[in-house]
């Protein structure tokens, strides 16, 4: 008799996650991988995070099965990984991460199977504690899971949410996601715990010795009689991670593309009156080859693809500003062997691999570790290194204290790459690195500033190594033409004359500011164009030339008005300047998914907008 | 024959260390017991931190004389517990946190002894491993050591550089001050584990047999042949603590008074060829009566108290601030049970203490975690409790990532009560409270209001909790007269007219205005006083009037001008005023200590300054 034919599912006809509850773990393993070759199509047709969404369909089946998530609630950490989720629970994918379609990550608004927002990392056992919290005190009863990889874990604040909930009695199941992988390689003390404690052999007969003891009549009678020994058992012999120093159960290192094991573990857990931890093991990438043998994590955040060839679309003859900056820094730390470079995580998403591998000793990547990152810079500045951290606009924020405390306040020298500063696109509005300009303006000693071209990119790179204090570079996610242009040394805090008119100043800032003046040139409009290459400290010989103009126009497309536009016009008035000002930035709002060119489309942030203005 | 009596010391003839290294025991007891009453009698005089630095005496004795810190490298978490240690690097205490006097903390420009600064928790392990990695990049050869606290070391800051410095080859000795005490009472599973460690029948007995197994013959050819059953045995039986699952040597617990035992520790941990971990056991407050017995925190920040008696002088028929808000939120908390408190263990100086006992289970510290705080208020926030986050406005700083993303970003209402916004004094530059304003400016979402007086500050609370988001009530680290006056709601966003006058209006923030009124007054100056009370959004109404006036004062001595006053001169500009606008706020610089007067008085904040100025 031929074996029965597990049928296949339409993945898009899915309306909420019922149907699992009756089909078995063969029909289950088929609807992975049903699911699976639709992530990888929706993917390459959209960009997306395609690694880790591959590694964890089985265990996200797992979990609707086993929950009602209209009732229980559940976080994805970051929640990139949530695709599956986002599928299970009927919302269609074709619209990913574009403009009012569907993100990237959960989000309140988009389903009432989301029951809270990620997008930065290592948020989410604190972020359950309180969902933990507030079901206790209003005396309900549901399950509270944290989703969460074991790069995101090993983040301070994650560790404070392990800890404050470690002792709490609010009960809440840690999906721990161990693919031995963080956004680029694993790093600290934690990656090691785990490697060791999967690997080694002592470890695995111990516990096979002791689960056989324990499972004999004897064992029995002595988990029931002596709780301490059991305990102890546990503690001493059985596990060794931190979940279990710092007081967890926990369930694991499991398969976590299994679902049959991933099943009987969430029974358990559910069962158990305290916290627990399962520990699943997978394989990023896992059931698409090109994102299996991935080790650069050239398909964690990918564009779109070819699914056959794996072939990643570049833009071709465009250099994004990442690349050009590293370009720009390796020629820097070869002939300056007192820099050394910091990067928490993204050196990958930064085109910094190259720098590794040149560099061994000079290129240190933390992890997801954003805090220690500018700490650990402050201990090099001291010893009469020059760190210089590159770091995305939005995760410098989580790292806002110890660039102030810990480098600004004792006035080391340090370089910040701020990658991906401005508008973001797709990503959506926990990832926009608008803020960072403004938030830079309140701490003393920063020197901020943003190169329009490749040749004031290299001068600033180098001046920034010239005993400025904290120096801030900003650039965007953006590619520019890679044009041959002659390097000039700028002058620390001076800006650049683009065009000379008459009765209206345009001050500009950034990549933007070639495009409008191409554009200016073309129409033909007899006005100054001044490059704000520096906004902080200010030209202030060229601002009091800005006073003999009817109207100045600040033109930032890049941040919020709360730092150098604010400032700008500030210094106009206290100059008495009394024309008209008029102040063209990023609202101070939090920017929802779209292309970077829609974003700016609906802010009137285009060229054309500033034409129009002008006219 | 009688004993020989050891001579006591003069401390205030200590140059430096060298003199430890020909001293016995018996006499390095001694001088311990003359160091304790020197701080002691110091603190009486100028207030200060004096639990932590009677804890630490023994240990600091015994770091001095075995190394030799104009050489090797030291680092003590926070700072405020270096007291012995800068008496014995030959500085003299008395101008101890005066203007211009000696820090309270470690400082870079004081002495060569002092290699990295600290002030906010848990950085020293960071930069400790920035210390020592530049060491090593420079091939030099020194000891690097961070003396760290069990409340510091919950942070997740402590934890990444923990995590990070586990897996690197650099070493750094932590010598763990562990006396089971934070600011407040203590938290998490670290401390539980602590507890569990030292207490456990089972692994005191455990470690014993083990120990005898290992001292005799069978067990020194198991621990030379096998080191790997060693290091089963060492991390499985003889200790478990989340260090020895990082991967450190540990030493300890050992008693951290006990100067003899310490420096067998430190001989041990010198010769150990990767990062160590010394855990010491110490009595917090030791042998001052008063201190030790604490078990609030009245002890651990004190100002000038009465050695013999153990009376702390309070400045009668005044309350502060903090007492003012801690009585406001408890009678919030009695009409309105969605209230619930989260404290980083700033309870005690936040004058919360009370509100612990009454409301148990709505009132939760927790710990040195200020990232855990908002996180796990946006968990309350999303079920629909309303969080009001107690908070320093230079701790919230640690915070800007987790209030923007996980609180402002998703719209959720919580109420911020942030304690020591503006000038701090004595505390210096690594405390002050100036710059929360500015920053808070650049987060979407946040509404940031300061009262004046107290009926205006329950006004505001109550305000806070009606459906505006995040809203921000900052207050300072002062003393009011406590006047009763009558409750009068003041509109979202509404400022008030405190005296109405021609030609100059000033718009003033927080409680120096009633000060300055009483000076106007009495001037017989007619002058317009607005009392800004919502600096965010701004009472739009009220700035138009403004456009009629000659001059604009804006006087804010709380905060730098980046936030509230750049934004309102700003808007003047855009409403077209003409007239000259002078702002008062403090520099955006790093503020050290002095009293708030003469920080005040420096930047030309004070009162008579703006009588001055209008006049």
């Amino acid at each position: 008799m031929a074996k029965k034919e597990v049928k296949h599912f339409n993945i898009e006809n899915i309306q909420n996650p019922d149907f699992l509850k009756g089909l078995s773990y063969k029909e289950l393993d088929v609807l992975s991988e049903d699911i699976r070759q639709y992530i990888i199509n929706v993917t390459s047709k959209n960009g997306g995070h395609l690694s880790s969404n591959l590694g964890t369909v089985e265990s996200t089946i797992a979990l609707c099965k086993n929950f009602d998530f209209l009732k229980d609630k559940i976080i994805f950490d970051v929640g990139h990984q949530s695709y599956t989720y986002k599928i299970l629970t009927g919302r269609k994918l074709d619209t990913l991460r574009k403009k009012d379609g569907i993100s990237g990550f959960q989000k309140l608004d988009e389903s009432p199977y989301d029951h809270f927002e990620c997008g930065h990392s290592s948020t989410s056992i604190s972020a359950a504690a309180g969902l933990a919290y507030a079901r206790d005190l209003k005396g309900e009863k549901y399950n509270v899971i944290a989703y969460i990889g074991d790069s995101a874990i090993q983040n301070g604040l994650a560790f404070e949410g392990l800890n404050a909930l470690a002792e709490s009695k609010h009960k809440v199941i840690i999906i721990l996601n161990d693919n031995d992988m963080s956004i680029s390689r694993p790093v600290g003390g934690i990656s090691k715990m785990f490697r060791r404690f999967s690997t080694s052999i002592i470890y695995r007969k111990t516990k096979n010795v002791a689960r056989k003891i324990l499972k004999g009549r004897f064992g029995q009678w002595l988990l029931v009689k002596f709780t301490r020994i059991k305990n102890w058992f546990k503690r001493k012999v059985i596990n060794m991670t931190i979940f279990d120093n710092l007081g967890y159960s926990v369930i694991g290192p499991i398969d976590g593309h299994y679902i049959r094991q991933i099943d009987h573990a969430l029974v358990r857990a559910k069962k158990i009156n305290k916290s627990v931890v399962i520990h699943i093991k997978t394989i990023k990438g896992k059931g698409y080859e090109y994102a299996e043998s991935d080790v650069d994590g050239d398909w964690h955040g990918v564009g779109k693809f070819n699914v056959e060839t794996g072939e990643i679309n570049v833009k071709n003859a465009q250099v994004s500003w990442s690349s050009q900056y590293s370009a720009l820094l390796k020629n820097e730390m070869s002939i300056n062997n007192k820099i050394v470079a910091i990067v928490p995580a993204t050196g990958h998403g930064s085109a910094l691999d190259s720098l590794f591998a040149l560099y061994p000793d000079r290129m240190i990547d933390v992890g997801i570790a954003e805090e220690h990152a500018l700490t650990f810079a402050g201990g090099l500045a001291v010893s009469g290194f020059h760190p210089v951290v590159s770091i995305y606009s939005t995760f410098l924020q989580r790292a806002y204290d110890e660039l102030s405390h810990d480098v600004a306040r004792m006035n080391f020298n340090a370089t910040l790459l701020i990658d991906r500063a401005g508008l973001v696109g797709n990503d959506g509005d926990t990832h926009q690195g608008i803020y960072d300009e403004a938030f830079l303006y309140t701490i003393p000693n920063v020197t901020i500033a943003m190169a329009s071209r490749s040749n004031e990119a290299l001068s600033l790179l180098k001046e920034s190594t010239c005993n400025h204090g904290v120096f801030a570079i900003r650039y965007p996610r953006e590619f520019f033409s890679n044009k041959v242009e002659e390097v000039k040394k700028i002058p620390y805090g001076s800006w650049k004359v683009e065009l000379e008119g008459k009765n209206i100043a345009i001050v500009s800032v950034g990549p933007m500011t070639l495009k409008l003046k191409e554009a200016l040139e073309n129409e033909k409009l007899n006005v100054t164009l001044m490059n704000a290459i520096y906004l902080r400290p200010m030209d202030n010989a060229k601002i009091k030339n800005l006073l003999s103009y009817n109207k100045v126009i600040i033109y930032n497309p890049y941040a919020t008005k709360e730092g150098f536009a604010n400032a700008l016009e500030c210094e106009l008035a206290n100059l008495g300047y009394k024309g008209e000002i008029v102040v063209k930035c990023v609202p101070n709002v939090f920017v929802k998914q779209a292309s970077i060119d829609e974003q700016r489309e609906e802010f009137g942030l285009q060229i054309k907008d500033i034409i129009e203005l002008i006219k």
